[in-house]
């Protein structure tokens, strides 16, 4: 059964990749999952039709037959469930494996989601600078502490899970800050993910999407 | 096999709950797995031998055999699945119960956890209020969106799941600031959770690190 996701009809970042629904686009490639899109207006989005599916008025929703799922994270952690390819077969590499998917969710993205946010909403504000280096402070703990534990290796525990891929997702949003050139085994890891066929055709299609809607 | 899992040696909120222990403890309690506890100190949790098990130097860590796992969403998550009680058979609902895990963490917890950690290290800057009244405006969507989706419910969907137990310890956070109060329907849920003698079991416990601590 052919799923059925939600993304921006018009992404706010312009098509860089950082809506939500990349990580789950990203991982249906992976899979090898086909899957339909349906563009939603920031106006639809916040509408009674669209809550039902996503309670907090955001997306990506994902429809699937009966089932209804929101978070991206919970999306991905589904799709890696139901198909081979993006988490480990034994049982105790698994559980790893979905630690650095709540990792990456719960400890890493929120100074950088915040950093984001703060760039478009308090750059006028009298303690703009301050602010911005309190999070740069908190990010690059965050870096240091994960660029120690990734070392040397390709990805954060073993072979690529659905952990890497949030990961990914969540430090691509330091692309123009400097702050990942600073651990350069981070930038590398994120490189390898961007190169990945997968995440390439998924970027390939919300970039069309927004490169759609500028021409129309 | 006992699992033994990582505690603050003294609370920050002194016996508050608030911890991220609280909800491994609380998950093995709804499931009547018995546990052991590692007390660690700021200054230990910091240190290379932790780090081996938290790699960014927080509590707790989840060790089980060869099996170490850390963020409490992934290690409750664990729990949940190979005990029975906290998670539906059903495998939709189950995919359900889990988007709930992600959404108290992901959605739901970044700005109640800004809002604790401004209230202590923003108290003096000269941004405070208009601060704390962004994140009590950021707050106050997500509690809305929360109680309109909960309504007259006793759980988010169906029998209580892991994705109640996160949700109920995110909300909890908010005792004191008013906010929770004015969504009763939400209050109720909070109390409801707290009531649980799983839950009750597990606080007693927490609090009786910091008594012991105190007292020592």
């Amino acid at each position: 059964m052919t799923p059925t996701i939600t993304a921006f009809e018009r992404s706010p970042d312009r098509g860089k990749g950082h809506a939500r629904d990349m990580r789950v686009r990203w991982a249906l490639e992976e899979v090898g999952q086909p899957y339909d899109v349906r563009l939603v207006t920031f106006k639809a989005m916040k509408e009674p039709e669209h809550r039902a599916l996503q309670p907090f008025g955001q997306i990506p929703s994902y429809e699937e037959g009966d089932l209804v799922l929101f978070e991206s994270g919970a999306i991905v952690l589904h799709i890696a469930e139901r198909h081979a390819g993006l988490l480990p077969s034994d049982a105790n590499a698994r559980a790893r494996a979905i630690t650095w998917m709540f990792a990456a969710l719960n400890t890493v993205e929120p100074p950088i989601f915040d950093r984001n946010l703060v760039q478009i909403l308090e750059r006028d504000e009298p303690w703009y600078e301050q602010r911005l280096k309190s999070l740069d402070d908190s990010i690059r703990r965050r870096l240091r502490d994960l660029s120690s534990r990734l070392s040397d290796a390709d990805w954060l525990d073993g072979a690529f899970s659905a952990g890497d891929l949030l990961m990914v997702t969540v430090l691509r949003r330091l692309h123009g800050s400097g702050l990942l050139e600073e651990y350069p085994n981070l930038a590398a890891y994120v490189a390898r993910g961007e190169a990945r066929p997968a995440f390439k055709r998924a970027f390939a299609a919300q970039l069309a999407v927004f490169t759609a809607a500028s021409a129309g």
